[in-house]
């Protein structure tokens, strides 16, 4: 290891997601464990630009593996996007001594990230923190894991009154851009139908596979429905519809909001946090930078920053052939 | 005893809760405890109506106590509030020998029984099982305390991302009538402001009341409503209210919904539906008719349905002065 | 009220237990709200001696409320048994300007507040917490509410490979001296048979209702035992004795140990809390002390802190009649 | 696909782990969509030898996704390890009219199917079961994502009573022969040391380690033990060697015992579990056999069954240096 980097700064920006404070402690620890400063940068590339710094040692991240959120708070910066909140921000960093950033978050806190660094050459790192789990060049992203557990955790309750009154569900849940959480959590909670961005399903054939399922004997049914679904009805506009259309089914709507992004993360989530810190301060240190840590093959690997702010997370495609096979 | 009845049947109707399940499970094994037959009513008052009946013995209600929701499903019937409904139902139950019933819900489903025993002198025992705790002659009704965590369980969600964002949170808990589940879920939950149906607390106070918690330090707060508050405004109404009047603040809105029906009952749930199931069949045996059996000073004891159904259960006081002064 | 009180000491002491840090909250910002300073006293009695105390403001306790265990830790202290040891904690209380005491834990706890009281006439407050619900006084301790849950939580787990064995299963559960844990969760977790310390079942009644309960159908059993229990084995002793007398059965022991004491408070420990934090400090400030702040038939009541150790809790006999009926 | 197949038997043997359920439900429910029939078999191989059979169509998997433990019950059966117990088997399935296996389970299963194909050339597929991810030819194993949130859980909850009391906690948990569940549940329970069959730290490093994390300023630690590690004492008589050695530290045990086996599955073990029953049946319906479906590169993959017996699933080296790090 290279090592020429003596202090290291770690923010979180964007969406919080269960799994950021895993990260902050692998991040301040790994520092710890090869000597190197470690400096918390809080509110994002807001605190970046009003110089708000916190130094942390290893005993500063004790007992947070376990909490949701994130210690070092999240915010959205507008100023960040201006080359006079870059600016200040740089100054701040140099002013600290700070050599190198640690950055959790999604596709815009890379963004910002990269911009940064083809403006000042500044090293960063970048760890994907987002439920969503629409980065490219991970097949996990912080939070994901938690995030379907607690969705399905919502749809087996749902579940439990939909059966004793015989009732149709229609649960939304996050996934603006991508569909990764409705398929999952769709297929786990036993959704009769699922629907995500990544497909249009139509207005026919949600109708078509709902009277299917009715007649196969099933009493009650739950669609599980992503935010960003492309069926061209919100999910209140799509209860009207089937209400008017199928008038023997007595349709419910459950949003299920922001609960999904909180919550103590998931054993895999910590522990994947854990081994994305190592990874980024190590390379850090190795002299690497601009890229993401992620998982691929269930191996720590990494992704030029630009690779995944581009490309896509693709959902899996044999799920939805699962998906159609186990409702039968 | 008496014992000269020899069947029993059970029914659960209106909203399912948890509990239900272990309330059918003790009626159902203190009949057979007792020798007497016991039969299970599906659908509430229209399975009656149609007859829709099966006999349970104690193997029959294995591996429940533990399920949400209710095994003899639940349904609203429009044809038992009708003199032809409800002698089909009676006719059904003589032809099948049942002798007398035990019923699990709330309000309606209690009225419904009272009718029923005026118009045909049958033994009728209500058991109250609804999550709202809306019922007169008991301090718990089955379902409230599981939803009481379950509503925790989802504030705590919440505040790990109002947290990390210093947001303001409005979470819209189950109470069309009832301040119950937000005051009690309010106060565990840390909420800053609570808005139930027995106070008009006034839009100008909850202003007042926000800006004050932000003064006070608070970064991120949580509002807890009921349904059924009476601020005039609904809960997007009111973040659009707030939006306007305290700019500084970044309102986001979650309406829990029915997710808080379901979920693997509570101890407390579990306890008090085997005791009040053993309380409601020995009430029958012993020759008492037409009460609810409930919780009053951690004691089981009997209400007149016609007072259960008259009366309100109010909210405790002493707690809105708890909230105000654990919220300093 | 009086207020001539102008700085309240709290502090935890004894066994750990959910919602410590909800009575902690409680008394500080009962304080704030009355403008009395309030001065944490961190490890107990041991703290006292050794001046471990800090100021605590509203904010300190921010975040607190659905945390586990007790921030201001706890620890037993065997200097306070002694005149000297109490004498440097008077002194340290003289110094600091503290003219009060709340003092949260069980029996032990109690007792050490009692002495102090009567030696230096100093004003205590006892709050009650430990999980097992074995104070006089009060119908609920803090933490017991939440360790139920998690007893009942962990039994639902053992009956699914139970079942899925047709095993039996020897769950031992916390409870030294009283049976409260074991007999609520117990039939909440459908156990078969609960051996508490409150009554010796004899071994002959435990294999007979084994017997009967395998004769009845009941493909598996789970055995509830509390740590105290009379029936003249361990849990370990125990099984061999019944693997040697019932073959038919393979016993499996299960000893669910400390965990029962840790977790989230569940909304009612964390409402009694708050609501026992509130009446300690008004209590302190209209000149009463010496008291135990509890609950009794769901109103918060006073009982001497000499009265709180001598009585002893009783179980609910009514219990442990549903117990056999409702394992029909 | 060529579809010769009409029956297909799925039964599941061994240790029961969360996501059986969801396997069968997925096995019958492929079976239905390619119109072949299904037979569950009950109590694993012995249910095999006595012909406990039962047709299963798509509706007689309703609602056991969530379920943990396995509804066709499981069991060791002694006499199918002999050739006189596999004919009776045989003749049994012949009869029934069964052409292939579907069989859930670990090591001792797949050995019981291969032996059973040697000598009858039945067709079978294997899932591989258990909650110990000790199978190789699959990263992941049915019930294994969902103990380590168990065990994590549990950890969660000890830390909240050890950093109270400041005190030091051995946890041992399942893992006989491999440590998956120690090195992962111990890196997400923040665990100063983890102790697994794969290593032999030795007593002087863990004592070393205890007392350096002392040193550190950590006030309380948890030690997490696989049943299986090689230390050379069990965690009893290493907490009596530790509490010799290091009289500073309080020493606890607990051990977890069955409750990880129990416990409603994770989003991932249903998914997992709905992908590898679709793809067993899919694979029997091609005509290939002698596979276990495993998981791989998040793929779907095929592994002999001779291989998945013979082979070993390694832990995962990269976590036993992670581990290092974050504990500093």
């Amino acid at each position: 290891m290279l090592k020429t980097i003596k202090k290291i700064g770690v923010l979180t920006s964007g969406g919080d997601s269960p799994g950021m404070n895993a990260a902050i402690r692998s991040v301040v620890r790994t520092c710890a464990f090869h000597n190197i400063e470690c400096v918390g940068i809080y509110r994002g590339y807001q605190g970046m630009i009003e110089g708000d710094f916190k130094e942390m040692g290893p005993r500063s991240v004790n007992n947070i593996i376990n909490k949701g959120g994130t210690i070092l708070k999240s915010a959205r910066s507008s100023e960040f996007r201006s080359p006079e909140g870059r600016k200040k921000a740089y100054d701040n960093l140099i002013k600290q001594g700070i050599e190198a950033l640690v950055v959790i978050g999604g596709d815009g806190t890379f963004t910002g990230a990269l911009t940064f660094n083809s403006e000042y050459g500044f090293p960063v790192m970048g760890i994907p923190g987002t439920i969503d789990n629409d980065i490219y060049g991970t097949t996990h992203t912080l939070g994901y894991d938690t995030a379907l557990n607690t969705v399905v955790d919502c749809i087996d309750k749902i579940r439990d009154t939909a059966s004793s009154h015989n009732r149709l569900f229609f649960v939304e849940v996050m996934g603006r851009d991508a569909g990764h959480i409705a398929l999952n959590a769709g297929i786990a909670g036993g959704a009769e139908e699922i629907l995500i961005p990544e497909e249009d399903l139509g207005l026919d054939r949600l109708l078509e596979s709902l009277q299917k399922s009715k007649a196969s004997g099933k009493s009650s049914s739950i669609v599980v429905i992503a935010e960003g679904d492309k069926i061209g009805k919100n999910v209140f506009e799509l209860k009207d519809y089937v209400d008017a259309n199928l008038p023997e089914y007595d349709v419910r709507v459950s949003v299920l909001g922001h609960m999904q992004r909180g919550g103590s993360p998931s054993c895999f989530d910590r522990v994947l946090a854990s081994r994305l810190g190592v990874k980024a301060v190590e390379s850090l240190l190795d002299g690497v930078s601009n890229f993401m840590v992620g998982l691929k093959n269930d191996t720590v690997n990494l992704t030029p920053l630009s690779l995944a702010i581009k490309g896509k997370s693709e959902i899996d495609r044999e799920l939805l052939r699962v998906s159609d096979i186990i409702t039968t």
